[in-house]
C-alpha cells in the first residue's frame, strides 16, 4: 500500500500525478522537453538513458515504462533496449550511446564520479555539448522520477507485457497529453 | 573546469541555466511550486529539507543556497538550519520535523528504504499527507539538482557568505522570477 492516499489502480507516477496536480505540471512539461524537445539525441537514445538509469536504481515502474517507450521509438531495432539493460557491455549500440551511458550512470550513482575523460570518451564518439547536458539531466532527472515512485511506496505491475501500451502513448503523444486517466 | 561550455562565473546551477533555458524554464517553476506553493509545511521548512538533501548528497552550491534562503525564511530562529546541517538528532526542530527529515534522508539514500513505520511516525507528530508527499517530492527533486549540479562539474564558491544575498533573494522573490544575472 502506498504511504499517502492516491487514486486507487493507478500505478506508479500515475497515482501521485493525479492526486496532485500542482507539481504534476512541471514535471510532465521537464520530462516532455528532456526527452521529446530539440536535441542531438533522438528521442529513443533519450528514452533508453531514463530506462538504463531506472533499472540501475531498481525501479521498476520507470525502467518497463521506459523501456516500453524506448521500444516504440526504436521500432524494427526494439532489441537495443534489452540489450542495454541485460548487459550495457555486450549491447550493439553506437560507441557514443555507450560513452554516454557511461557517463549516465555515473551521474545515476554520484554526479561528482563523472571525470573529464568519461566526457572526452563521449565527444570523440561524437556527443556534444547538448548531448553531454542532457545525458546528465535526464540521469539526474530519473533519480527523482525513481524516488518519487518508490519513496510513496507506489505499486507497479509485474508483467512488462503491461506496459506495451503506454509505451506507445508516450512515444507517439509525449508527456504533456499524457492521459492519465488511461494509466 | 565544467564538462561542458558554460556562462563564465555563473556558479552551481546557474551556468546550465543560463544556457539551456528550455530546461531551466521547467526547473524553476518545479522548484517554485514545491518550495513555495501552497503546503501545509512553511517554505522554511521546505527549504531546509532542500538543504539537508543537499549536504547529505555533499552538494555545496545547493546546500549553502538553500541553507541561505532557509535561514532568511526562519529569521530570527535561523540558528535551527546550522542545528539541522550540524546534528539533526540534537537540532531543537519539532518532533514532525525531525520524522521528515527522516524520510528525506531515507528517500535520498533510496526510496525503497522508507518504510510505513517512518510515515505513520510523522503523522502521529503532525504531518499530513501533503507534508509527507512533499518531503518525499523535496527529496527526490534534490537528488536530481545535486547531480545537475555535481555531474557537468559546474564551481561553487566555498565561503558561506557568498551565498547570503542570493539566499534572501530566493526566499523573498522565489525561483521563477530569479534573476540569474545576479548569479
Amino acid at each position: 500500500m502506498a504511504h499517502i492516499t492516491l487514486p486507487e489502480g493507478a500505478p506508479g507516477i500515475i497515482g501521485p500525478m493525479i492526486a496532485y496536480p500542482e507539481t504534476r505540471k512541471h514535471l510532465s512539461a521537464l520530462a516532455e522537453v528532456l526527452l521529446r524537445g530539440p536535441s542531438s539525441l533522438t528521442p529513443g537514445e533519450r528514452e533508453m538513458i531514463a530506462a538504463y538509469v531506472s533499472s540501475g536504481n531498481e525501479c521498476r515502474f520507470c525502467r518497463e515504462s521506459h523501456a516500453a517507450a524506448a521500444r516504440a521509438h526504436y521500432g524494427t531495432q526494439r532489441n537495443l533496449v534489452d540489450q542495454v539493460l541485460n548487459d550495457v557491455g555486450a549491447a550493439s549500440v553506437s560507441p557514443k550511446m555507450k560513452a554516454l551511458l557511461i557517463i549516465a550512470d555515473k551521474v545515476r550513482r554520484d554526479g561528482r564520479l563523472v571525470q573529464a575523460a568519461d566526457v572526452e570518451q563521449a565527444r570523440a564518439e561524437g556527443a556534444d555539448d547538448k548531448a553531454i547536458h542532457d545525458t546528465v539531466l535526464i540521469a539526474a532527472a530519473f533519480c527523482m522520477f525513481n524516488r518519487y515512485v518508490e519513496g510513496l511506496g507506489t505499486w507497479a505491475p509485474e508483467d512488462p507485457a503491461a506496459y506495451i501500451e503506454s509505451g506507445i502513448r508516450l512515444a507517439e503523444q509525449g508527456y504533456v497529453e499524457y492521459d492519465l486517466s488511461k494509466g
